[in-house]
């Protein structure tokens, strides 16, 4: 059985019709990943798909702190220079450059993280394994679970996005295709602090 | 002959006094550079030697242009949390990035520029020489002008300030040095355009 709260829920994340979201949800028995994962399947999930569009157009953002230490920069790309003026879209820009310069992530993506970067923490997590007498068979497991967190506590899509932190940054970004209909991305960002 | 016009130009490049400035003058027979050498051989360039000191404050500066299409992110280091809310080292950063944004500057100093990036460069300059015709003796000193240009020309400190053309982003940064009384110091800049 699929509430309303769900239906509202998949229809902002995946820009299916509600007919399709409702369908979706009770084949999958009311689990959103399921349901979701039907919805790509059958082509209905039409913000996914639009995240696969060209996106050229933009605009570059700039945040600065009031503390004057801490700014990021980005550049945030749209389909056409129609959806580049739309305030909505500017906004988002805004709040996403906010986001970097408060939460400080160092890449787009979690699998953009380098393997280099994950293997130097793996190093500390195993000393804290053995530190911690955890037996030797549950190190793989519990190494995974800690590189996933820390793949997705560093990168921009995955993290909670600071004004509200129901949804991640990525969660954000398929509303706004959504809404605004066009593919969407953070093509670069960097964040500097004295 | 030193006019008050030079012995002006001297003393916010340099920072040091009048009666030194005007010696050095006199002695270069009128040459600013050479005087310039002078002063700083006897260490009475004062803005030149606060330019070694740290510079671990400062502030975070962003410059968008109207267009949004095009902005810049840059680091303004000097040495007090003071000077870091003077009002005008502040409108210097803001200048500062306005230029990048407009200059498109690709790094600080000409010679931070890499050896790699100017032996691409080099490949073409001596096609070009060949081509004109110019006799092969003549090409490294023709080679070597380039070269300082080509550095020169993406290197921020050694760009002519587009506020102000008639002195380069380094000149302006050594009066700013000279007035305010610290080492300021563009540590990092970064341009984005869509």
């Amino acid at each position: 059985m699929s509430t309303m709260e769900q239906i509202k829920n998949l229809r902002e994340k995946t820009g299916a019709g509600i007919v399709d979201v409702k369908k979706a949800l009770d084949e999958a028995k009311g689990d959103e990943v399921k349901a979701i994962e039907i919805l790509r399947k059958r082509g209905q999930d039409k913000a996914l798909k639009k995240s696969d569009r060209e996106a050229l157009e933009g605009i570059v953002v700039a945040y600065v702190h009031s503390n004057n230490r801490m700014g990021a920069l980005l550049k945030l790309s749209c389909e056409t220079d129609f959806v580049a003026r739309n305030e909505e879209f500017r906004e988002l820009g805004h709040d996403i450059a906010m986001h970097v310069v408060a939460a400080a992530p160092q890449f787009v993506k979690a699998e953009d993280v380098p393997d280099a970067l994950v293997e130097k923490e793996k190093i500390i997590w195993r000393e804290q394994l053995v530190r911690e007498g955890k037996p030797e068979e549950m190190f793989e497991k519990i190494m995974m679970g800690k590189e996933e967190k820390f793949r997705k506590d560093i990168s921009l899509l995955t993290q909670s996005f600071i004004k509200d932190p129901t949804k991640t940054v990525g969660e954000l970004l398929t509303e706004k295709i959504h809404k605004i209909g066009e593919n969407i991305q953070v093509s670069s960002f960097i964040r500097y602090e004295m």
